[in-house]
């Protein structure tokens, strides 16, 4: 007889790297050193204030579900949103999520079975990693090469990995951790393999708006040859900064992934009713908070760039796009010395926290001299952080 | 080549069966006709004001994602919410969840890997049977007679249904769709078999306080000798009327269980943050509420009982709980008697909208004669509601 016993999945799933950093963070703060976390995509950023002018001014009696396929005027809004990049959506291309998380979810459930194969590149945002393991998906690692700014292999390259049971590949533009913008020649070589192999591919598009250096903002929806194949996984919670809404959309113009997530998406019902409400004038009007924001993360990633210039053995090319800077530091554990940074380590009462960046991997090996730095806080304080990273790989390296 | 296609369990889903009646309630409408819907279960009471109270007032300058073990007040009010039943949960044994939809989700994926079983009691409330798909999880069911009022069967009956590949059972008390209240014996014998073979039991309790004739709430987590069995999914949704807030629980004593679901969700990082805080007061003082909706509810399912003892051929109960009445109508296809009642019948200009239980059934061909009343609306919408039934019944039954 078996024991009682969780299930292999539950068993397999990796528990957040941010976790295991938790107990050192709290000590350090204890012994009254700030630290300044620059590790996760959580911004100071203030919502647009029609968000909760909206949910406020609520006057319904009850608060009952919403219809799966979403509240008709906020189902709209998505709509009109997307417009302005050329992407014409119907209402039933449409459907709201919990996040940009539960839209992943959705996709994926939708277009692999358990022991079928999603196409990814490494570094990939760690959640993709957890929702394979619950899912039953395998994920096929495509390495882009920090050397070469994480730049797309070969179609040739890529098409090495393909299998008998690969169904989809995960495309993030602007991309979470790397921050690297896909070019249109990339953006296309990607959908000449999903075309020619018969694959689904899954765009998560969250950080659209946040391209740097002038970039035009666009969605693979646009792109009329992909029509069929590409399914957006989107979300408000970047380019609105409002994480806590949990209000994210699926969207595509193909019909019968449309209508497998509308039937997944009816089992658990229907996503919050006020924060869809709240999002309606948001979504119709989103381009000047959108704009102040972009400028925003544009003066912070400059910030991070010029303090990065000045430490020594530190390697990087400034981000393109999303909210993130990947670097390497001269180390050969990146973990370490994070742990280090928040345990041992403080420059005038203060210390920094980044996130090593092995568990964007999925290659084991991999990654182990790089670090991610979430530029979610206002200039003035990344200006410091970057000269407290600097003394205190100084001080690592000095051990 | 394979096809562009989506994934099998994507096509093996099952649409919401409300939405195929869908087109007909929205013809009859337009030609004036009211349609009295009490097929599902969202509810016309007001909630909780202390909520939208919590919520108007949120001060906060950002929206930041929750911790994932929920925020600590949100998690503590849970906790002091349990306590009133006799269930002293640590911290740690409470996870807020989207709903109890993902607070289902979770435990299934935590307990059970594709391909395995998972034991259930049918009529099922349908969500049940689309997770089940969507997860890769066998539903094995045990069917509780209606002839029997759903009663359990012998141990030994439910026995023969365990396999090698069992990992669980779900236990749905009050029980939606049936109104049917577990027995202290029923629950004891759950309890042993579980023991016996090592299966963890999914407690769904959302309807915990909802129970007539005087019968006080339990839950299966006081049970000291199931503790390392019991996995708690519950809501707000019922109790507090809150079904758009989304706002659900997972509760364990198991460690390995609730280690297991943290992992889960920490890769979709939190629930709302709105409906976090707005729950905090209204679980920290539930019984003044409670108490007034366990009446009012009573009083409607009194109404119901009335109006169905009144209509011939008409074989049922009176619920003992949660918010549904189930009945045998002398009728052999009920699908064929909702769509007439809400497509060719009418009363006065009103008609009713009820629930075929076929959909509630995995076993095909069981259920045909049944549906289900979700007494939604208020006691003279109810009475009305029942002269219409009866009157349509007469009307069909006549054809």
């Amino acid at each position: 007889m078996s024991k009682l016993q969780v299930s292999k999945r539950g068993r397999d799933v990796i528990a957040s790297p941010i976790r295991k950093f938790l107990p050192y963070v709290q000590a350090t703060e204890k012994k009254g050193i700030k630290v300044i976390k620059i590790n996760v995509g959580d911004p100071d950023l203030v919502p647009p204030q029609d968000f909760f002018k909206v949910i406020r001014a609520y006057a319904g009696k009850t608060l009952p579900y919403t219809p799966s396929p979403g509240i008709p005027a906020h189902t709209a809004a998505w709509q009109t949103y997307f417009k302005q990049f050329g992407v014409d959506l119907p209402m039933s291309g449409i459907i709201p999520a919990v996040g940009c998380a539960e839209a992943i979810l959705l996709a994926m459930q939708a277009v692999c079975d358990p022991g079928e194969e999603l196409l990814v590149f490494e570094p990939l945002y760690a959640s993709y990693k957890s929702f394979a393991v619950m899912t039953g998906i395998k994920l096929v690692p495509v390495l882009l090469p920090f050397e070469k700014n994480f730049a797309l292999p070969t179609a040739a390259e890529i098409e090495k990995k393909i299998t008998k049971k690969t169904k989809a590949v995960v495309v993030i533009n602007p991309d979470n951790p790397t921050g690297k913008l896909w070019t249109e020649k990339e953006l296309n070589t990607v959908v000449a393999i999903a075309k020619k192999h018969n694959l689904f591919i899954i765009s998560d598009e969250t950080y659209r708006e946040i391209r740097f250096d002038g970039k035009k903002p666009t969605s693979l929806l646009a792109n009329k040859a992909a029509r069929e194949y590409v399914i957006v996984c989107d979300s408000a919670s970047k380019r609105f900064t409002m994480p806590g809404a949990r209000t994210g959309v699926v969207a595509s113009f193909n019909t019968d992934v449309m209508h497998t997530i509308l039937k997944f998406a009816q089992a658990r019902l229907s996503t919050p009713t006020l924060e869809q409400l709240g999002l309606i004038p948001v979504l119709n009007n989103s381009k000047p908070y959108v704009t102040k924001l972009v400028k925003e993360y544009h003066k912070r990633r400059d910030v991070i760039a010029e303090g990065l210039a000045k430490i020594p053995g530190v390697v990087f090319k400034p981000a393109q796009g999303a909210i993130y800077q990947s670097l390497q530091i001269p180390v050969k554990e990146s973990e370490d010395f994070v742990k280090f940074m928040i345990s041992e380590f403080s420059y005038k009462g203060k210390t920094v926290m980044v996130t090593p960046m092995q568990d964007f991997y999925i290659t084991p090996g991999r990654g182990h001299s790089e670090i991610r730095v979430a530029y979610v806080l206002d200039s003035k304080i990344l200006k410091e952080a970057m000269e407290i990273l600097r003394e205190g790989l100084k001080a690592y390296l000095a051990k």
